[in-house]
């Protein structure tokens, strides 16, 4: 690809300029081009635009018969809450790959939340030199795939209260003759949706005239126990007065009032099905089998039953296809799904890893995203995702700052929008060389795996040459395979050459199988201890709370799936202000949740924020559009 | 175009199949060949897709110089609630002058809203043999611009709670000084959007500590009054349990909660604006300047004021292009914006029909869909629409059916969902005849507006040869150009070319300006007067809110804007039961309000409802993916 036409040369400025003002002055590529690079053929993608395009899940069929390329994950070590270059990491390392190496690659990224763009966060398409591009479109709608998510997501809400309501107001023949109405001929048929639950109740009739009156009552009434409820609605909007609301209180529902509340959007279960399914037939069992609470008896109810599953699907039908953009220096990026990282997996899809594998080729890179540090991301990346998808990585990348390893050293707190103490803009090696241990435990839980370790030392211009070595020689001494400076953000692809060449090794150097942390058939509790383990934790406090989830599941059959810890980035444990390497602790469980149809069981280590809110000052007050020229202003 | 590569010839059968079997028996043609047949170049579409592309507004710099073609707006007479065909007939119109007659043409519709979708109304795009196509695309996410809707309108929303959150825990000195923090060398400055507030505070500083603290406290505090918000969530499904909820429970809001409710997305004023909006600078003025609710003052607070109006357009960017489709013979069709009938004005956008009709040309004919009766829809379409968009159109379509006209004859009630009764299978020309004074008013109400007026009588197989003339002779009695028997839904355009030839002379018969039914610079009630005379209204009862709303306006200088009544379409009256050509009542007003942005006062005749709900079993039962092919099932 070195000498391709899509590859561009960037020339870079110092200082480096804002992001927006260094997106803005590059002309993308038709993203066609992008596209020809990768040898796709236009019946398998479908223009959003002139810089995105839909990959079709039709290429894998033709693609069938080929190879796999390198895979390999982008973790971090324990970040401060500035965050230490992750994102950016990823880019610049595919942009050195591709631009500078000669190799095929593909970067697949997670699309960002669309509410925190307009709140505090601002965009989240990499940085300085390393970005994905255009990135107001990237931050923005993208292809709409959140938005279908949104409304698939409350469509089945807003069934889920309907149902209630009128099985509240019907006898049991009356809602039986109306889910099952006479044609005009007067013969009454089940749909098809019916036959599934139907199969659940073990009914095998298929005449609705056939059934008894006791299962006209098990077929028609799903009788929801509304305390049982875990499905909630969503919205991509940081609007925290949605947090805990009560519904129904128009007149015409008749005081059927409930309390429940919005997340933003990229916390529902759909985001995390989107993010793992392997198959558009995949999707759709997946969709019908989530499970929005139980009956009065306590059993699973679920999308399907409420005749919903299918609607979800066709509203999903688009959003299962990866996004195609590009690099600042050209190279071809997918984005797709954005789970959260602690209720979910924060991983970005398996279908587009499985496209991206198969388009590079043997010989060529896929280089993904784990959210978090190493301790979530890559554990979820490995146990979860690869789980499912049968991928296997060669090589993990671990991002480590100075900044952070000095934190993890004993330095004061680091804070957003509080200047930095100036432990961290002066050389201080004791003070990161006692970080490291941090980092130790991030190569070592990784290796674990059967992968490479390539620890990517993220340079900043306050680092000293002595503090650099410093971290380079801890990875190593902790059984990296390579530890590299790397400068991508300042110069882009030429800036992780080094780094690129080590990931090239590390995984030409591998051919271990994918070795998990538990297999799934031992007991939930059994599995939230491996995992705690792996955080240094020496036991595992369960509250009554989560005892009787845990014994639910149980009974309801779903103890075999993986476990997804919602636990904070920013500790081994639970608790945030241990930095470093923390051992000995009991890791407390508070409660125990299940995303049955996107196939994980999540138990929550502390209270995870599912609806960020509105600072007095959002970012919207910089936020405009040029209308003469068509340009986003103020985005960041 | 008769000849041209694009016209597709039907092959029609006996009887017509399900919309969705025609639909999916079709394969549409790429639609960079139906951009191709309108001369668009490639640099002024983006493709969404391969049936679907949004025409950029840039194309009418292009065309600038260019005429405008024919301008033919389709309504219809008061209806039943089953419909009569005016989105068929609207279709089938263009595909007989497309088609069958040689000539340019483009068919303007509304995006319709997803929700309904899977509740009980099923799609919109036509029916029969006069659709567009690829119906699940029209009738699902489309291009995102209903999505894009519903994300600005609750970006508004959490900014005016977080707003009223932050200035009640916060000194002015405090909200200030966050609202105008110091860059790293310690200077305050404005952000664009603050000069705005500012200019209307009358406050010409330029330096944010050279206010007075009066001026601080002026800028900072907003100071809303939360029992004035008129400003609601909205969500693009029918949600019935959250058409009036309280929001603001969790604990981190401190107990400020408030009342509140969703709407359906269509229902937001940004809709509106979307629809009436004339260019992206014109569309960022709009939406600055929404009004969300009052000061404790009394003055109107709004998008502008709480800093989000350039964001608010960021994410409006793309919608604001009219999204290019086809019908089942081949003829372009631009889909844009669906605002509501009653709480707005019910019409296409106007960027979609300026755009349109520069792609035809002289000669050539746009043809664009009014909702509800034409006492609504074509009264809005002229004193609204026409109004802010200068356009003048020469002929109106309404249209008529004989079902309908029996039931305004004195025939039993029509009901969705329950039989006809044989009244309306059987011939009877005494009621049709009786009916027909409900055309009559439409034909002399809108002949009022010095357009040529062509009845198209949509024919259904059980009317007869002496009830469809009854309907020519009253029509042509009553002052109409022309009077039309159709047969598209079965037939196709074929089955309009009678219709497409009367349009045709009535529009080269026509040279006469548009006359408006009222000025702008009478007061409101004249206004609310001229529209309920032309219902047959002998006067106007205000209610004691509305008067106080009429009067809050008139202080607040918005008493300059349309009308947009917000009224029933099942007669001319208030009183649904009415039919016929009710006359000598008095209209009730019962509340007034307004959509600043969007530019009309709308008086509330009646309770109109924003947010449909889900029956006990919503047209979802049916829906699926056939995950083999792709295909949309089970779509009405």
């Amino acid at each position: 690809m070195g000498s391709s036409r899509t590859v561009r040369k960037l020339e870079v400025v110092s200082p480096v300029p804002a992001d927006i003002d260094i997106a803005n002055s590059i002309e993308p590529f038709h993203i066609s081009e992008i596209a020809q690079e990768l040898s796709i053929r236009p019946t398998h993608y479908d223009l959003y635009g002139k810089y995105k395009a839909k990959v079709l899940l039709s290429v894998l069929d033709e693609l069938q018969g080929s190879g796999d390329g390198y895979y390999v994950v982008v973790g971090g070590i324990t970040p401060t809450p500035l965050g230490e270059g992750k994102s950016t990491t990823t880019v610049g390392l595919c942009q050195a790959l591709g631009a500078f190496l000669d190799k095929k690659v593909v970067t697949c990224l997670r699309q960002p939340s669309q509410g925190p763009t307009f709140g505090i966060k601002g965009g989240a398409a990499g940085g300085g030199y390393s970005q994905v591009i255009p990135m107001d479109e990237f931050n923005l709608h993208l292809t709409g795939d959140i938005h279908a998510i949104t409304a698939a997501n409350n469509l089945l809400a807003a069934a889920i209260d309907a149902r209630i309501f009128h099985e509240a107001t019907q006898s049991d023949k009356a809602l039986f003759n109306r889910l099952c109405p006479p044609n005009k001929e007067g013969k009454r048929s089940f749909s098809d949706i019916m036959f599934r639950r139907l199969k659940k109740l073990g009914i095998d009739k298929t005449n609705p005239g056939a059934l008894s009156p006791e299962e006209v009552r098990k077929f028609a009434r799903l009788d929801i126990d509304p305390d049982s409820i875990t499905w909630r609605r969503v919205m991509d909007v940081n609007d925290r007065f949605l947090r805990k609301i009560t519904v129904g209180q128009g007149p015409e529902e008749k005081g059927m009032l409930r309390e429940t509340g919005f997340d933003i959007s990229v916390a529902s279960e759909i985001m995390a099905v989107l993010a793992l399914t392997t198959s558009l037939s995949d999707m759709r069992e997946r969709l019908g089998k989530m499970v929005i609470g139980n009956s009065k008896a306590g059993e699973p109810i679920t999308a399907d039953d409420l005749g919903v599953g299918g609607a979800l699907t066709v509203l999903m039908k688009d959003a299962i296809h990866p996004t195609l953009m590009q690099t600042l220096e050209g190279t071809p990026v997918l984005v797709h799904a954005g789970p959260f990282a602690n209720i979910a997996h924060g991983n970005s899809s398996v279908v587009a890893d499985m496209i991206a594998m198969k388009l590079v080729g043997p010989g060529g890179f896929v280089v993904t995203e784990a959210g978090f540090g190493a301790d979530i991301g890559t554990e979820k990346f490995m146990n979860i995702k690869c789980r499912y998808s049968r991928l296997t990585p060669q090589c993990a990348v671990i991002v480590a700052t100075v900044r952070a390893l000095k934190m993890h050293g004993g330095g004061p707190e680091v804070a957003a929008g509080k200047p930095l103490d100036h432990a961290y803009l002066t050389e201080n090696v004791s003070l990161v060389e006692a970080g490291c241990v941090n980092l130790a435990r991030h190569i070592s839980n990784t290796k674990a795996y059967g992968v490479n370790v390539v620890v990517a030392i993220n340079m900043f211009s306050s680092d000293t040459d002595a503090e650099l070595n410093a971290v380079k020689k801890a990875a190593l001494a902790a059984g990296a395979f390579d530890a590299v400076i790397c400068t991508h953000h300042a110069h882009g692809g030429k800036g992780a050459v080094n780094l690129g060449i080590a990931v090239q090794k590390a995984c030409e150097n591998m051919t271990q199988p994918l070795r998990f942390l538990y297999p799934l058939d031992i007991s939930i509790k059994e599995k939230i201890e491996a995992i705690a383990r792996s955080y240094g934790a020496s036991g595992v406090e369960y509250s009554q709370q989560a005892e009787k989830q845990i014994e639910m599941y149980g009974w309801q059959g779903f103890s075999n799936l993986p476990i997804c810890m919602a636990k904070t980035q920013y500790s081994f444990s639970d608790n945030t202000s241990a930095k470093g390497a923390p051992s000995g602790f009991i890791l407390p469980v508070r409660d125990v949740r299940a995303s049955i149809g996107a196939g994980f069981i999540y138990p929550l280590v502390g209270t995870m924020s599912t609806m960020p809110g509105l600072p007095t000052r959002p970012c919207f007050f910089d936020i405009d559009l040029d209308t003469s020229t068509g340009k986003v202003i103020g985005l960041s």
